[in-house]
């Protein structure tokens, strides 16, 4: 059953709760939010206009009360249909001053003369406003006032409440039955480029809202590589072709692919997807609670590799929520501790001869006790 | 007749060669990219897989010589397959040293001792990667030697190429053809959300590589935003159903809409929608080389609210290439002098009653002696 869109007011009240007790313990006066997710996470503001890179948005959580919004007046109506009640604006763009005295004074409240402001600054992290706004803000507020978020922000969003988890659940169902219709928009002599935009109309006419991400691949005896747009070459018979997709349902993404042999078997592929599929059940046996990421790798490595240490993709999957890829990593250098609300991709590769590969990926949340595939 | 994908070598020649000789002009030893269309423009480097978040990408753009390749292992194979030679990779995720160390080595080679480097900063653009790697680089490098490119990509990517041009007429080309079939996928009792999902199936249907922007609204007498994603509430007869698209064919955008109808005639709408184009063609009258952005701009004004000097939108148009929105603003502060081969959207909205209002939108190109409709 499709859920609900959007949150109750309570959820995102949850939200602010836990941030700002986190900032309580890091000594934090004010969060300074700038990107997409950062913004929606602790609002509800949805919109596809963050396409349009001219206009920075900012949100201000303060250390009690709810957020405060201090963004472009083309925003103000969308913005006023979510929680948030404190809602000051600017007319943008005004190159001049792009909201940054708003922005100055509405922190001001925030800060009083020795409060600090945490900026999520940290890996896949990033500060969406030009560089020489985060000079002035710097100026502004004084340098030494201004750090990094201590991870409060990644922390939060790496555990999915169970309202996010149907919602990425919706979003690999769409993708599931899309896939499962592969066979009726591809084949021998079909143009890589037209399976591509098949595929995306496959995904809507499922239910997408829209399909921020699609990649892929089809060659002989395995690909490449895994994030190419498609070429206007037409599939060839005995071809793997492979479909990776981020589409997105009420603002959650899945992030899973599938492969296909195109016309004729092939037992290398069939061996090594084998492995594939091995891996994927291994790194699922040991999931759950407790364990480091780190060590779910190194389980899926010992099979692909027999304990190499990975490959150039650098890891074997990786979060995913409103963004099509989030932290942790399924890697050897991130040793984060997996924790049920967890929603993760399990995305084991191999090589094969020629320098080619295969990739296979699927999307699990963490409970109690193991993961469940989406 | 659709162009050819890609572009050849000596057009990114001619790009970095332009942005050369302004860097010896302003005093750079290097500039740095971190942003997809930045890194797209100098190299040809086209993934959607700039979507995932996880990784920053680096291209040093020399004060001679060809772009170098900072990034991760993950991308070398597409890198590749463009004309840049230099590729230097890592293997990330890397959170302890995200490609910093490389990339300050890289750096090294092309400013020396004393060199400046620049990365864009100005309005309009943003710094892809974590803020406490900008602080690395600052502090590794010397703050004092690092400024903004004193917006020479800005200057750069405003001015089209012939085949640049090509390319987003073919998108305004595909999106056009879609619009003319609206009346296949809306009308009274449909949801809008399901008409949003129809209409980018269309554009993907006429051509389109993918929809990264939809945005829209059905209502009576106008409509209270123009950012919004879509409700699931059906559309009635009488509404205003809007549908504004940046569509994308071989990675360059068409940004315009176009209004309808629904059921029955409305005589406020039709002669808010009059003066629209009223607007639309004072703007294109007076359109050349050598205007300011900024008397566009009041032209417009002039007809839309008597001169009041705009409204929350901030702007009349824009412009549009890479990126659904860039650089120059049709704006009151914004008054960069038109060129031949900008493309620009002109975008008038008109107020209506209960708050409302009605925006259209076309995109044009400006040649010697005015625009061509695009």
């Amino acid at each position: 059953m499709t859920p609900a869109r959007g949150f109750d007011a309570s959820e995102f009240q949850s939200r602010v709760t836990a941030a700002q007790t986190a900032m309580d313990a890091a000594g934090l006066s004010a969060l300074l939010l700038t990107t997409e997710p950062e913004v929606r996470y602790f609002t509800g503001f949805l919109t596809r206009f963050w396409e349009s890179p001219t206009r920075p948005w900012y949100v201000i959580l303060p250390a009690s009360g709810a957020p405060i919004a201090v963004i472009p007046s083309i925003g103000a109506d969308l913005m006023s249909r979510t929680w948030v009640r404190d809602i000051r604006t600017w007319r943008s763009p005004a190159p001049g001053d792009e909201g940054i005295s708003l922005l100055v004074e509405a922190l001001g409240e925030s800060l009083g003369e020795t409060g600090r402001l945490g900026i999520p600054s940290g890996p896949e992290s990033l500060v969406r406003m030009p560089l020489s706004d985060v000079q002035t803000l710097a100026r502004r507020l004084g340098d030494h006032r201004i750090g990094d978020d201590h991870g409060i922000c990644r922390s939060l969003r790496m555990i999915k409440s169970e309202a996010e988890i149907a919602k990425i659940q919706t979003a690999c169902g769409i993708a599931d039955r899309a896939f499962a219709r592969v066979g009726e928009i591809a084949g021998a002599d079909v143009p890589l480029s037209e399976v591509f935009r098949r595929f995306q109309r496959l995904a809507l006419e499922e239910g997408a809202d829209w399909v921020p991400y699609l990649a892929g691949a089809s060659d002989a005896g395995g690909y490449r590589d895994v994030i190419s747009p498609a070429t206007d070459d037409p599939i060839a018979p005995g071809d793997v072709l492979m479909l990776d997709t981020g589409l997105v349902w009420d603002g959650y993404f899945c992030d899973f692919d599938r492969n296909f042999l195109i016309g004729r078997d092939d037992d290398a592929i069939q061996t090594a997807h084998s492995k594939l599929i091995d891996a994927v059940e291994a790194a699922a046996d040991m999931l759950r609670p407790g364990v480091a990421a780190s060590d779910v790798f190194h389980a899926m490595d010992c099979i692909l590799t027999g304990g190499a240490g990975g490959s150039d993709a650098g890891r074997l999957g990786h979060g995913l929520g409103m963004q099509l890829t989030e932290w942790p990593s399924l890697s050897a250098n991130d040793h984060t501790v997996v924790e049920a609300g967890m929603v993760l991709t399990l995305e084991p590769g191999i090589a094969l001869a020629d320098g080619k590969m295969l990739v296979h990926e699927e999307n699990v949340v963490i409970g109690a006790t193991g993961p469940v595939y989406l």
